[in-house]
């Protein structure tokens, strides 16, 4: 990361800053280093951030238009919304034109390569605006096992479902680990986690015959570190993402994982399949590393969001009871305790087994 | 298929004509409608086909050059090697560039798209021959669960590793089937595949996000068949291709699962991971259905290549004794035996869990 590149967002989110869909916008909102000056979203005009999503503590103003945006000094636009398939909405392309013509950056996790649309990149030749596609590859790099010896110990998340908080887990934990004086980094494997770090391989979109030597290349670029935490993505019984959560697991060929899972969901969103109780999905992630590169689950990051207190609690003694792991909520209660309970499962590398 | 465009096929595998990598020229020798009437590798030329690869029944010659090919009539270059990784090796560049010239058809299974190559393509338009690159990925396509209901009673071959004998089991498979009566389909996912049936998906090249969509797209096509073979991918703990396959495992939707297994093998083909006892395997692939769509393994295809009859006896009766499923070894004995035996575990579709 370049400490001069420190930019100032407009998130564009329109009509959706408070959906799920949004969860890029909030998670550049709540970790990343740029800076975010104002979020567009015509529902909700005239409001601050937190007062729409309270678990942001931004007091960033929500406008209606580019134009109301514009006096907040954006150095970019960031797209904010990451929808299923990835494609930009097509009555958003006038808000792109408008951002592009004001000179601003635009910056997108969107399968949809804006930089490859002849439309914006002649635009933004024209007015020297640039466009960042967060999803684009790297070069085609097959796995070869090398980065299963990095010095680094890695910790990946792993998660029951899409958006349940592997991310947001793998940051928190970071931060822990940093506050107990590791050299302890986030490596971003999706849009947004991109667009938090600066940096990173958007595992959705590498060619699947490549998945697993995009990640292993990550690792490999700061296996100097003590600890990396890499960002985990979908889920193992994911029926449209799966393929994406075993390329990572075998590619970032972790010595440990961490379980992610929201306490409130039941069937994978969007799809209706089942999710396995948490013992059993244990036990599928531990048996999939078993014979490549053994890997225990360390302990178990609850997302208890949308409980109350008496309730969250009560759901992370159950998990932790049924898993015999340590259990915590990461946001709620903050990620030292979590991360204490499971340190002693990070002092050791493990071995792919030959 | 269109009966019109058969092709009369040169084949090109320079050095490696008799290697484990010519496994495209060796399957379309085997099994597909196009003719191989030449085979070029100057390491063997002046045999023919079945003289080195001996259990290939074509007496196809190979030849040293492309001019000594020209005399038997060929109307394609197939380039008949799949290196891991996919890139055209550099001294094979001049072999394209001649049957180019020659106004032959240049068929291509490899990564590196040979028709996106500006002198190739270049030199095809002026010549007026044809580039076909068999990895052509589909559109991109999200998974949505609607291929989980087809009519078609769908039976997707898993392996212990890659190069073990999926897609031949899934072709003799369908052949079987279709001796009994059934409208039995082979739906191929990979370049060799491909270039025998004349149609697929190359899964291995489609963007992860996108790899079960596609696969999905591909049994919708075919879902009023009776029974449909997918070839397999990978295997399940191949620690770089296993995304794709479990991103075809999800995506095909399976009612049955044949598993495939090459008996001599005990690990992983050029990275060393253990492969985990069959017992082991049949019940990881399981457990992955479970949730989304179950399926059991209705039978072992056991590949005995280098073995004597007897040992291959030994190995086909271990396998069946420590699995307590249907096994034998479909090329030394016929796929109408191990067809038979899991029959009626093809009788019915599952459901998904909903």
């Amino acid at each position: 990361m370049n400490a001069a590149a420190e930019r100032r967002y407009a998130i564009l989110a329109p009509g959706s800053f408070t959906s799920r869909a949004a969860k890029t916008a909030h998670g550049v909102i709540a970790y990343a280093r740029d800076r975010t000056v104002a979020v567009i979203d015509p529902d909700h005009a005239g409001r601050r951030v937190r007062d729409v999503v309270p678990y942001l503590d931004s007091d960033a103003p929500i406008v209606a238009s580019l134009a109301e945006a514009l006096p907040f000094s954006p150095t970019a636009l960031l797209v904010g919304v990451a929808p299923a398939g990835g494609a930009l909405p097509a009555h958003w392309r006038a808000w792109i034109d408008e951002a592009i013509a004001a000179r601003l950056e635009i910056v997108s996790g969107l399968h949809q390569f804006l930089g490859d649309d002849a439309a914006f990149s002649g635009a933004a030749a024209h007015s020297g605006s640039r466009i960042r596609d967060l999803r684009t590859p790297p070069a085609p790099r097959l796995f070869d096992g090398s980065g299963q010896s990095v010095r680094a110990r890695v910790i990946l998340t792993v998660g029951s479902d899409c958006a349940v908080g592997k991310m947001t887990a793998s940051l928190e934990l970071t931060r822990a680990a940093r506050e107990r004086g590791h050299d302890a980094r986030f490596l971003a494997t999706g849009q947004t986690g991109i667009a938090i770090a600066g940096a990173g391989v958007p595992v959705d979109r590498t060619i699947c015959d490549f998945t697993s030597g995009a990640v292993e290349e990550l690792v490999l670029a700061e296996g100097d570190a003590d600890l990396l935490f890499v960002e985990g993505q979908g889920g193992i019984n994911h029926p449209a993402f799966a393929a994406v959560t075993l390329g990572l697991l075998y590619g970032a060929a972790p010595d440990a994982l961490v379980l992610v899972h929201l306490a409130s969901r039941t069937h994978i969103d969007g799809y209706g399949t089942p999710i396995l109780p948490l013992p059993r999905l244990v036990a599928l992630y531990e048996e999939l590393c078993a014979a490549v590169k053994p890997a225990c689950v360390a302990g178990i990051a609850l997302n208890t969001h949308g409980l109350d207190d008496a309730a969250a609690r009560v759901a992370i003694e159950r998990a932790s009871r049924e898993t015999h792991l340590p259990c915590d909520d990461v946001v709620r209660n903050g990620p030292a305790g979590l991360f204490d309970a499971m340190a002693p499962r990070f002092a050791h590398k493990t071995t792919a087994l030959r």
